[in-house]
């Protein structure tokens, strides 16, 4: 089959490469129909995560069809179209049996981290792949749904529900604001709805992106560029002292200190960005303000549910599917995401 | 002033009676420049409601403007336009510093109960009105909004939404059946949103109440008259087990009795209706089904709330205002309401 | 080996029969340690459980070591002493993510079922048992804890706690009525303390057991025998107004009933009896009155976090453990526990 | 009457004063009949909070009886008993009505701070002191309960209880860390029980602490002076990856990052410290971590509650009054206070 694989950072290549075989009786093949890629295939081919090593296939995102199924598994079978999660779950952890995926203690998780495809195992980006613990980690598509809509699925819509809005316990009434706003910032916006969220401000450094957020839910936009940015977000709220949540979709230290600067006492800030660096927070103002603050990786344990809703048109997921390739244009659409500040690209979607 | 008189079981009038004067220091007076009419008013007029004594003012909803002020009321000044919640709360007793305002404790409120509008004192449909505890039982309203939406804001829309939907436990993608689609009904449809419920199913005797249900947010119908109702709501659900919250929207036992029998394992139940008489519960089927059932009446805690996401155009409830009247012709609003079969009224809005 | 066989209504034996062997690569064999019989054994033995089959062997409960593991089992191995839970949970389905193992849907449970030991398949009064769903269905034991205590954990204990505290919603500073002092009733009293309940309050017909409830954590008592017992109840609030908690451990009309008489506004009814019959409830009171009403088959999701208490000496677990047997001496046991009322017997414990 | 008067940093007397008057209707004047030092008194009188002007009185905790009552006061009557809270709640403003009095709004708050006696209005180290909001800001003590115990409730046990135990989430089983074993990491443990916490690891950098720290509940202790403590209080969770909560209790840098660097994926950091400079926390490792960190300054709406508890002797709160003076020896108990790490005192007990 072909797959993209790493061969080091800044290297890659769409190659030739062996079918991947059950392993354990809990795997399943699945033959890809779509994939995409997430800003952290980014990450891994710059070299910022060294535990993925050279000759990794890359991707955790996809959906596919069944086509080999191991002894042990009893939910899906041969034929089955399924999304796959970017969490694969052992589901009999204690991690697990809590729901959090995300730290799931199995043996291919080796590091109590849920996250294995394209990372420490071979991923999605490829004509098929082995799934781990399938039973609990792919999920059975109904009739009827696009790739387009499920393969949002697989990581960005549950990361922007679970870490961003159901993390920063948002109530009905709440007004939000959602620092970000790229994909995974749209993706909160896009579920904010679920709870309830009576104004979803976007705020960004480009009016570009604010303009189209309103298209994601978005009620009102603050550029974080111009001075003063925090009053004009507090100004969004009925009484001046600042959002009910605040969720950091950036992942650098001026996002998440911009949040804990515009909540009000008793808000939530919900960290969604992946930081490499410490960020210094000024808990002489923080300490006395009844602040909660939450950091994760997605546990996909929303993903049903999710489904549900893009099943019954709830949720228009299909909105981030604005380039489409097909699988022997890898490397093209991994080219149109890497300069998605002039393609717009929001996601990629790659398909057989 | 004029005023809409309880003359004992069956006997009303629109009379003549003495302005009303602040009372204690917490009292305020308020000019009604809305009010309108609840089924309980219809129940006390056949006199199911021994508490209510000959010569009450009836009423428990509206909008209007503060024309007076007692000495110790700190939030709301002369000219200020306000809801009046159906609740009044002292603020002060333990069940208010939970927030169950429903049974404060109050000396006005007598018998742990915090409606007295209409039942132990006098109410608002009337010119004028003394409303005590104002600073924790009346809403500043922002400009702009219309009393046809916020006069929803005293009763309905936060009995729906707190008994109905959040007793409930709705959960986003939950498929919630609301058994009763009259006035009460539709408010839980209109708030079912706030928490993301994928499917809202109407059930009712009557289809053109179910099809009246839709323009309320219902995805779904089933009428309760056909044989085997119960299995065609549960086949709206993806495996058949029933839905995840069942709301009672009516008040007698078949209909709380078939909330039972349609409910998921582990689903909840929610009362709304009032009722008269006991109910008999399959225990020997519930005991091990791990459902939830709940009571209520409505405490209002959720009125600020809900009041943003009108002002947010998040919730049209101005959609109840099907009929308008002035208060010279109360008693021809009373006749369209209790009419409402025939009618078609939802709310009858009574405007100065 | 030897086990206890049902032989239909009435009739039971301590017969030869043969060994257990693995059926499903999730499976394990367990030879039991020590088990014990449960109050719904003796309701099997009266035929009230027709889906126990003649030949069936009885029970639920026990501790044991595992003896030989099927090819899909992860998490345990041979010589492994562990727990068995009342309930298997095949830990994949739709309601074993959620942790609601008691609707398991597997196959083996059949009916959306997770109690399906000594039910659905032989059970534990047996010398040796397959333990289906063996990762997601045993709990292994840390080193130095006694059978008598740790039997306790297979479903009186999680019963008590998940059914009863946690089901009541049971808040720190509490007061918590337990109507019915059985086994099940003393569980819930022991577990009472873990979400800091001020007073617990035994309610029985039977003073000695009510005096015996006060070392299972009790504070008070009242004899429901007596006229207005349920006004001797609420006087043990500060306010009158009745408990925030009352827990129905008996299963039948009156018991429930009461609980919905004591509770305040705003409390909860915890259901845990198991009831043959319907039961009526005064809706025209309960309607307005703010109540929450809950009933569950446990989970046993709770149990490893009990057996931690267990291993810290905060939960003296083994204070049920009235009357001990040897195997070959389980039709003496059950007797023993058929005459509990003469013989005192809380928990009879059989040991190899 | 005489009182104790801030007279700039480092400067205060024990002085004849006016008697202090009902200035609002919701006033109370309280007769002090004990009260205590707080280490905030000590960081007023460094000069740390420039809120505090010349000539104010100190002191913000107390039990006192009611001599003069406003005329809008209806909860409490001359004579009665009453504990002050830290916190004045004015019960009425969008804060107070969530339960978040620690951000009351009113005027006399001024800054949307609850905590104002001692800081923006005269305190509690006085013979006597009015009250505002007198009736949503004391609580009615029954009789037989010492001033040692409940003077406790007024500040200590009520932000350990709220900021550390109930902010950490803290669930029945869970091992906590508490870090910090003076008076607040103290009131942290007694309170812990009141969820079940199954281990309580007292940290500090004095092994006299860690082990007075047994006396209030912890079950174990590690010194943080010595090498690699974080991992001797992971080694004390069953599975090595850390506690589930860790509570800080100093208000420095490097304990609340040593709190973040010992909770385990899916950890709550509870700071209950008060902190003067910013902290650095390790986001490039903490933003995959599923943790939540919370802040805050007591709001005492669970005061009620603890003295449900206290007046059950389920906390034995009289433990902290190790040291007691009379009222013209309150210079004498300042200095005990301050001289803490030699006399040993925990709370000093000033009474009339």
């Amino acid at each position: 089959m072909r797959a993209l694989i790493y061969h080091g950072p800044g290297r890659k290549s769409w190659d030739e490469v062996p079918d991947p075989t059950i392993k354990y009786p809990t795997d399943v093949i699945v033959r890809m129909d779509t994939t995409t890629i997430c800003g952290t295939d980014l990450h891994i081919l710059k070299g910022d995560v060294p535990a993925v090593t050279e000759g990794r296939i890359l991707g955790h995102e996809g959906v596919g069809t069944v086509t080999e199924v191991g002894s042990g598994v009893t939910k899906v079978g041969i034929g089955d179209r399924v999304i796959l999660s970017c969490i694969t779950a052992c589901g009999r952890c204690s991690y697990c049996q809590q729901g959090l995926y995300a730290h799931c203690l199995a043996d291919e998780g080796a590091s109590g981290i849920g996250w294995i495809f394209g990372h420490l195992i071979d991923g999605t980006q490829a004509e098929y792949v082995r799934v781990p613990f399938a039973d609990t980690s792919v999920h059975k598509l109904p009739d009827g749904l696009s790739d387009d809509a499920t393969v949002m699925l697989s990581d960005i819509l549950p990361t922007g529900f679970e870490i961003g809005v159901r993390n920063g316990g948002t109530k009905p009434g709440d007004v939000v604001a959602v620092v970000g706003s790229g994909p995974i910032g749209l993706a909160v916006m896009m579920t904010l709805g679920l709870y309830g969220a009576s104004r979803i401000i976007a705020v960004d450094l480009d009016d570009n992106r604010i303009e189209q957020a309103k298209a994601f839910g978005a009620t009102d936009g603050v550029n974080s560029g111009s001075d003063g940015w925090q009053e004009k977000v507090r100004q969004l709220t009925d009484d001046g002292l600042g959002v009910d949540v605040a969720v950091e979709a950036v992942g650098i230290p001026t996002t998440l200190q911009g949040c804990t600067e515009i909540i009000r006492p008793g808000g939530h800030v919900a960290n969604v960005g992946v930081h490499g660096h410490p960020v210094e927070l000024a808990m002489q103002d923080l300490w006395i303000k009844d602040v909660t603050i939450t950091t994760g990786l997605v546990s996909t344990s929303t993903t049903p549910m999710l489904l549900k809703l893009v099943a019954q048109h709830k949720i228009p997921a299909e909105k981030f599917a604005t380039h489409h390739f097909r699988f022997d244009q890898m490397l093209d659409a991994y080219d149109t995401f890497e300069r998605a500040a002039e393609t717009k690209a929001l996601k990629v979607v790659i398909s057989r």
